[in-house]
């Protein structure tokens, strides 16, 4: 394509409430324009990316046996009823009455409208198992958009669903999914990492991992074994049962008894820890939620961080949020910033590292005091004992145990879930098996972030220039440069090179605009295509500028050359 | 791909309320399935039909030298109330509130945001021209959304647009468009007519033309001459100077008198004509309207119909309806039923044919009167004289005046318009001219209904059995049906071709289900791919069945020979 055509500008300055570099380049060179918040049109430019993400995808699918259709963004919200989301979205669904006031969502995702189609389609187990896909565009209001395509309103995703007789089915639906995102991260040149995760909001009884690009402005913390393969969202990570720092403790050797001290004033970890000279690994934190209706404690170690999504799921809770002062104030013998595990009117739930502890500081339930030589086995309730808290980094590996955990951001391209029968059941989707008994049928589902895509690999692509594309993904694989249109020679060369490349099935972007040098090599690493050819003095001799946009290096080279040079690399790229 | 595991079901019978034959086919065969009033699922089959479609008409966009972009569905309602469509569009606007309660529209067409977006990113004539597209769903809640993919509330479209710096240019970047219309119609295999049309709501300074698939169940009537290539949309088609049946009109050599006569409950042309034995070419038939907030008048003979676009179009009026009996009661002299051209307390829109008369039976705005003897120059204002009238068929060609003019039903797949400065004019989009001043953008907009194409197709390619693809759109190129899946020699032998075919390419539907051959032909005649081996009785002998679905003649032929004919078929369609 010639660039003076091109319907496309690059930004010198980036708008200053980009705040991921993603953001700002994509902005800055031209592949996307805001419309709204977190509603993006994609340019010339980014469409061309965008539709080499969605080619890739569809490979994969299609290999992995899925099959692909398109459902309506448009749902009923009746299913939204039945399935029990539409009050559990909240706010995040977009909702709209049409003409004759019949309530509409616009899809964030579609579990209820596939569970409600395959319902009415398959009734044996002969049309079992089967894993259908789309790509299409998905609307979340989300309460803050940002970072460009990372956190949009309106964007594309690839959507699979998998259905089964039973749950070794699913396992091998799940998996071939699995393997299939594994290969489509890979080819997209995605420095990646399959990760535990937990299930939120859209539920399942199975398991579930994320595919997280690693980069700094992830919105997620993933911790990785420095020795095994395990790797886990902070969410999900499970404690190990061997403490690190357990050498640090106070010596448990000696069962003192508990006793009151006065801490005027002093009403936090950091405080106390401060206050007293002590470490937060001997101190007690307890924190009461609200967890749907009722009230409970959850008490973990001071230098450790309560896990709401872990406490959420152990008490089968739909929502909980930390107890508001005033709903505390109500509550007798209970002091904000004095609160301790002990003698609650609610249950507590204590982390395991807490309930190994044999002397522990903690709130003494009243205002201005708080207790030593606390000894969980003797003075709090161990009802309720469980992993209840984020891991640490450096801490040891659960599952090796050899290995310590390091934290990575991520950004969550993927997501495969075990849904079991959680829509299934709500929308009664049946099948009759083998023995004629009517079952319900085993579901999966299986999200890839398409658009999303493209901001991680940026992340993961650029330099203070601008991006540096994988070949598979850039706009153009060829990057022509005439020095001087106003050169005979060099665009007499440029022109036969780009006419040879085009008939090679190579996509070339020729820069015929009438520009200065410097504005055109600017807005070329901006754009960031891998190959870069220049065609300036030594046009004469046929010889050409060879340069990868990845690692800058100029090279001279005879045009045939450099042809031989883009066959052979974009060849390889396939 | 085995149909043993495709994720599709045929209906017997096709549900009560789908109308269309295209309906019922792409119901019956699986090809779609309702979620909602005109919103509706594309299972893989028609995926696959829908996909290729997409292809057709990218390929030719690019070719075309439009350049593909992709903008959001969501559009703050702020750029709809700069163009003014806001009120003008009515209920057919979805319009939806975000969490901050700011409010969006699901656009209908993208007029606006690309408007916008061009005006931001392009200010100089050297940028120009440019012709834009994507390939997107749209959202238009239809009062009477039917036909299936006909008319639905949810479908994909492909919008362009153009801009230009005069309307020179607008004129080339129409008839770029206009061809590649010609070229894509012609490829999809559609029976279609590019037709003069009227700019509707949409608006437009310049021409219109819509690319219109002949079909009964079509919602336009268009109208052909016989002899030269003038085709219209009947909204449209202008009136020919010379009215054919001229001759049969009463005599006009002698003028005489008014003369009122008793016509005692006679109220319309069909009465009259029947009661005083007259033809109704002798009759005036005037009908009042609200024109935005007045009345007016217009008068046709009694054998046309008034046509209303041309009436608003003369009118410059954004809304007319025909007047209601109550508003009528109110204006003294006018008795409904009675009326007539003569005397009215407001404007008069007379037809030509009506202007041209010197004798005609006319109401006598009194009560179980009429008018005889009504000549038009004597008797009634002539201010308004036009062509205020649908063409009739039979009547002579506006153009070539040779020919006759035929009318056909069409269903409307594409339209092309010169919007001209409607939009940029009113969004302030500018540009600057070689002279340094600063101009208005001159636009073009161009759609193609993707989704409703499956339905046009399928109306002209069916029988009495099912569907029958052209190749280039069938969802595969060939069904591949062993007799019976329990026969080793069978299923040999259609693996094997499977397998070579895949090898080439070619698409393959292999029927590996273990079901009756009739239930196997039933189906592939519903689905209708367009070439089918059947593999029987004769595989020993390597002998199969060639037929192809439009002709539905079978031929015992060698597997090798089916493999030829086969490549050469695909090849061909390409």
């Amino acid at each position: 394509m010639r660039q003076s055509t091109l319907f496309h500008n690059t930004l010198r300055e980036s708008p200053s409430d980009a705040e991921a570099v993603s953001h700002q380049l994509m902005l800055r060179a031209g592949f996307i324009r805001q419309l709204a918040a977190g509603i993006y049109t994609y340019m010339p430019l980014g469409r061309r990316v965008l539709r080499k993400v969605e080619q890739i995808v569809r490979a994969e699918m299609e290999r992995a046996g899925a099959q692909e259709l398109l459902m309506p963004a448009m749902q009923p919200t009746e299913l939204w009823k039945e399935s029990g989301r539409y009050a559990q979205y909240g706010p995040e669904l977009i909702r709209l009455r049409d003409r004759h006031d019949r309530e509409f969502a616009l899809g964030p995702t579609h579990e209820e409208v596939i569970t409600s189609l395959v319902k009415n389609e398959i009734n044996s187990y002969r049309r079992l198992p089967v894993t259908l896909y789309q790509i299409q565009t998905k609307f979340r209001d989300e309460r803050r958009p940002r970072f460009g395509l990372l956190r949009g309103r309106e964007f594309l995703m690839k959507d699979a669903y998998s259905f089964d007789i039973d749950w070794e089915g699913l396992d091998k639906s799940y998996w071939n999914m699995f393997e299939a995102y594994n290969r489509i991260f890979t080819t997209l040149g995605i420095n990646f990492r399959a990760v535990e995760a937990d299930g939120g909001t859209i539920g399942g009884e199975g398991g579930t991992h994320e595919f997280m690009a690693l980069a700094d402005v992830g919105e997620d913390t993933i911790v990785v074994c420095t020795c095994c393969d395990y790797a886990a969202n902070l969410e999900k990570a499970e404690s190990g049962a061997i403490d690190v720092e357990e050498d640090d403790m106070i010596s448990t050797d000696e069962i003192r008894d508990l006793e009151k001290f006065y801490t005027p004033d002093i009403r936090s970890i950091e405080q106390l820890g401060e206050a007293l000279q002590i470490n937060p690994i001997d101190i007690i934190k307890t924190v009461v939620f609200k967890a749907d209706d009722n009230l409970i404690a959850v008490a973990v170690r001071g230098d450790h961080e309560i896990n709401e999504i872990k406490v959420k799921n152990y008490l089968g809770a739909q929502d909980i949020s930390i107890a508001d002062s005033e709903s505390l104030a109500k509550i007798p013998g209970i002091v904000a910033g004095f609160i301790g595990p002990m003698d609650l009117p609610f249950p507590v739930l204590v982390d395991h590292t807490v309930a190994n502890m044999t002397s522990g500081i903690a709130g003494a339930n009243e205002l201005n005091y708080h207790v030593r030589n606390l000894n969980p086995i003797r003075d709090i309730e161990l009802t309720h004992v469980g992993d209840f808290r984020n891991v640490n980094e450096g801490e040891s590996c659960p599952r090796c145990t050899e290995g310590r955990l390091t934290f990575y951001r991520g950004i969550e391209l993927g997501h495969v879930f075990k849904l079991g029968t959680k829509y299934s059941e709500q929308l009664s989707a049946n099948f009759i098996d083998p023995s004629g008994k009517e079952k319900t049928l085993i579901m999966g589902c299986y999200g890839i972030g398409i658009s999303r895509i493209l901001s991680a690999v940026i992340e993961q692509h650029h330099d203070d220039k601008g991006v540096t594309w994988p070949i598979t993904l850039a706009p153009f694989h060829v990057h022509l440069i005439p020095i001087s249109i106003k050169d005979d020679k060099q665009m007499e060369l440029a022109q036969k090179l780009y006419h040879l490349l085009l008939e090679q099935g190579i996509e070339v972007l020729l820069d015929d605009r009438d520009e200065r040098p410097g504005v055109k090599f600017k807005d070329s690493d901006l754009i960031g295509i891998p190959i870069r050819i220049v065609i300036g003095k030594d046009a004469e001799q046929e010889h050409v500028e060879f340069t990868l946009r990845k690692h800058n290096m100029k090279e001279s080279v005879h045009v045939q050359e450099a042809f031989a040079r883009i066959i052979d690399l974009v060849k390889r790229s396939h």
